[in-house]
């Protein structure tokens, strides 16, 4: 399987940590998709025991490697042209979320990904860390009986970021950058896709980061009755001991799960008790790549990609315009 | 201070806490208010060291004894009617939340307190509550900076609950009901009346309660701009170790503070660190009823009883017609 990556500008690092897993894989070429500095990319790829090319133009690098499989991490307001791009040469596409910043560019990702043979997942990561991806299994498996409500929390610390975060355009809002991982954890415990959100968001208050919101709240009512909140925000103190303070909360007919802290915690008919985290079964990217040859399904199915940022789209349009809206 | 009761439905033992610190009162009098029986609230009268006459009639009651206080804590939907009956007595009424079950009953209790020259508060014990009440003491003291975000949780055990509950019109809703603690603390925490409220609720797999919402979730904007959210559940397993699982999580510039498990947790520039709680400083009913007498102010002043009740309301209306309500 020939790879090539094309910036870093996010959660790249996913295909690091599971790429030895991927049978066959060589990565081939980088780019870091604009004025960036390859560096970071190639020292991470070298660290992984592969030689790159590094190319400084992006769509040259898909036409001289003919890759089977791309990762699309450069700018944000980028994604979804690269992403579509790939997918009309037929390349497979491991892509930061969010998929698209618009919902024009949204169709154009979704109209490529028709008239392609390849396939397309957002790298949704925190839904295979150890907590959720445990967590997720058990709702699975009925632990909470028939989910009623589910809850999550993204709250990370502010710190120095990039000049990029400041302009809507460039960075897309908080609720589709920091919201999707709460979003998508909805998506994936509900078992279900969206019917309505109705969003606020803020950017009074945001230590002079521009437009970015530096707090937001969805609330979302699913197709199979379920409810569902996010919270989002850049509260988080510098002095935390933790970069982010992630949480779900699953309620159901016969129980309520939690992941807080890095724990599961479940209160059921047997009471309440912490739930030993066993290793994460999968890996976001080798399980992407190897279901790409037909080995097994992928956690994340493709539709709940576009289902995910469809959403996170909606639910920033509901909060610029303080309507509820439908999907 | 003469003081009667009028039923026992609700949150009546609120009275029995700190009826001891209230110089001079005096229970003469109890009513069921209704076909129930009185001896549950004979029996804590006594034990709290008084005799008081029973009367099959309240009102009878509040014309033979004229009470300067009364608590009414009848059946739900008869909130409104006491309390204004009694205020246009002039007598002082510590009633159970909500105040009234419907916005007209709640004019009709404003205007019995725009003609009177008694006051009125509702049963907002969980404001009071050791844990919360040191919490918001923290935050108007500026532990977390400027209030940007509240999150409020209720879960409670269904358990085994009277006929009333099934009924819209009896009961009201769990908004209401279970919500107002909810809703209260975002009044307190933010430090703001509301502007804007949108909510859901279900009564799908509500273990055949009729008309009872098994969960409910409501998404505020207060005036002041700080973003809240209450969930609100009876999904709590009958085996957890506590009836209910209340908390608070408050979001500010400068800090986060968290009330969970009855735990008081802040993370500041200082870090995280949960903070002993002290007992707390003001007890709900002797608050209230030392504050008759002009000794000091009440923690939660009058307006907010209204203000409270009316969110509660509108929140409910929101949820029951899938719209936006702006106060």
């Amino acid at each position: 399987m020939k790879f090539c990556m094309i910036g870093s500008r996010g959660h790249f690092y996913y295909v690091f940590q599971s790429i030895g897993k991927v049978p066959g894989i060589s990565l081939e070429a980088v780019s870091s998709g604009c004025e960036d500095d390859p560096a970071p990319l190639l020292k991470r790829a070298k660290d992984a025991g592969f030689d790159p090319a590094a190319c400084p133009d992006w769509q040259e690098m898909l036409d001289r490697f003919s890759p089977d499989l791309v990762a699309v991490d450069g700018p944000f307001d980028k994604h979804a042209e690269m992403a579509a791009r790939a997918l009309e040469r037929g390349i497979h596409v491991f892509c930061e979320k969010p998929v698209a910043l618009t919902l024009e560019d949204l169709d154009k990702v979704m109209n490529a990904r028709k008239r392609s043979g390849a396939r397309i997942i957002s790298m949704v990561g925190l839904r295979y860390q150890a907590d959720f991806q445990f967590a997720l299994r058990l709702v699975r498996e009925g632990a909470v009986g028939k989910v009623k409500m589910v809850r999550a929390q993204k709250s990370y610390k502010l710190g120095k970021r990039p000049e990029f975060y400041r302009h809507r355009e460039t960075y897309g809002g908080t609720i589709p950058w920091v919201g999707s991982h709460a979003i998508d954890w909805i998506l994936a415990f509900s078992g279900s896709s969206f019917r309505e959100v109705f969003a606020t968001q803020t950017k009074e208050d945001n230590f002079n980061y521009g437009e970015l919101e530096i707090a937001c709240q969805c609330l979302f009512t699913m197709k199979n009755g379920v409810q569902a909140m996010a919270s989002i925000d850049y509260l988080r103190p510098e002095a935390a001991p933790t970069h982010g303070d992630d949480r779900v909360r699953v309620a159901g007919t016969e129980g309520v799960l939690e992941v807080i802290g890095g724990s599961v915690i479940l209160i059921d008919r047997d009471g309440r008790r912490e739930l030993p985290v066993p290793p994460p079964e999968r890996e976001l990217f080798s399980d992407f790549a190897c279901s790409l040859t037909g080995e097994h399904d992928c956690l994340v199915p493709e539709s709940e990609t576009f289902e995910l940022t469809r959403a996170c789209l909606l639910a920033r349009e509901s909060a610029d315009t303080g309507k509820i809206i439908r999907f």
